[in-house]
């Protein structure tokens, strides 16, 4: 019988996955416990601060039902959602940067016309336009985008029982030069939800709950990858330090006062898609 | 504002806990971020991957009740708990060596007398005896040991309604000369519970989730460490591949043989307790 020791522990427990039959199951699960493994000895975890570990996991799975996702939002603060990101977007400089989806998304808004006003609240009104192009910088014609964005209070639709419905969503295409345009309002920053396990992470971490104030968009069109992302007001207090990691430089943009007039902000953003691989 | 890359993301993430003003806290935190980090990068994670993740996570604390504790099955059969073990016992090789508590503790159960028999279902009976001693070899009298194993069936008194109360745990005290002795049954090899997240994992990495027949022992004496642990019978198909890798070679005894006597295995161990540091 071979004789387990600390020293040889990791590899015994490793060697317990040789008849996994799937070999991207087999490198995952082998991976993943390397690293449990070496966090554990790193830091030299004990019993009781473990004990910590689990009932926190726990009380993280307990918090998520058909609206919350608690380990989704714990993914999000410790920055594991956007690695996730940074390593499946393809050509990465080329295209759009992408940024989180977020919980906030919801489909079925109804479809509105080139420079359609979808704030139906008070607040800073903004005009956003630009086009959507392709890799060569040549137009997209018939894109669907999507938006989606809070309301002055920093609540979505959908959160906010007083916002009308389907405040501050947008759905409509690109026009046949490539062209978008939609009239909205600068949105607000927010906090994410700090009523559970993720929120006393983040007490007990030095952390704020802050989001810098976004417009999400996805953007899909026939032939081209679709892209989820968000444009991040400049000068937003927490753009710097947002709590889940999700704004990039390039993903910055700012509110253009145009003094004496309505919409009194502007805003210009192109959006460059990329042609799927064949397959 | 500074550019966040897919290069210095994990260390905008490490940055973010700069105002943690827990020292420890803040250690874990770093480590742990990292350690996630590094995992999903080396395996490059696809997000449908982590879907599967986040809902693996969320099952397995739903799966938690106030008898049923997921998280630490995952963290046994992970290996992670006894890592713990590993790291956390002082001056390994002096004193007997320590195993996982398991889920099937129980407290309050009746002491007895020196030599009593704990079991109330049938079996192959075994005779338990030897010495509680200190790290100089010298004998410790009035050592609290408590002990808890399954039936013949693979199964605790607390599992199965069929089985009389306090069958197969006992509690008493070694004597004036160290010795401890009680009557019991030979135990049985049983399966970690498989009904739930851990279960699947179990079936999708090509293991078995069987625990080697073993006892569970815990002595307490004033003055010195408390130890957990566990016997485990030699000769035991699964003795080589405990599900939750608490078996090592220390702690593995063999059912002596007592021809035409009863009960008919002799167990003889000695177990050595390390003074308490003092404080
Ligand atoms: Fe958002
Ligand atoms: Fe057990």
């Amino acid at each position: 019988m071979k004789v387990i020791t600390s020293d040889n522990l990791t590899e015994t427990v490793l060697d317990s996955f040789s008849r996994c039959t799937d070999p991207r199951t087999k490198e995952i699960i082998i991976s993943l416990v390397r690293h449990l493994h070496d966090f554990a000895r790193e830091v030299a975890l004990t019993h009781e601060e473990w004990r910590h570990g689990i009932e926190f996991l726990t009380a993280t799975g307990k918090r998520c039902d058909g609206i919350r996702q608690e380990f989704i939002l714990l993914s999000d603060t410790l920055g594991l959602s956007s690695v996730l990101d940074a390593i499946n977007q393809r050509h990465e400089g080329e295209s759009t940067q992408s940024s989180l989806l977020g919980p906030f998304y919801r489909d079925g808004v109804k479809e509105v016309e080139f420079g359609a006003d979808i704030a139906r609240t008070e607040g800073e009104p903004a005009v956003f336009h630009g086009r959507v192009l392709d890799g060569d910088g040549k137009p997209v014609p018939g894109a669907l985008i999507e938006v989606w964005q809070t309301a002055a209070n920093g609540m979505y639709e959908g959160q906010d029982p007083d916002q009308p419905e389907g405040n501050l969503r947008g759905r409509f295409k690109s026009n046949a030069a490539g062209e978008y345009a939609f009239r909205s309002l600068k949105p607000t920053s927010y906090p994410i939800p700090t009523d559970g396990p993720v929120g006393r992470m983040l007490v007990a971490t030095g952390r704020h709950p802050m989001r810098p104030a976004h417009v999400h968009f996805r953007i899909q069109a026939q032939g081209y990858e679709t892209i989820t992302t968000a444009l991040f007001s400049s000068g937003d207090p927490y753009v710097g330090s947002d709590a889940v990691f999700g704004v990039k430089s390039s993903l910055v943009v700012d509110y253009v006062p145009q003094e004496g007039k309505e919409p009194y902000f502007d805003v210009e953003r192109d959006f460059v898609l990329l042609a799927k691989e064949q397959t």
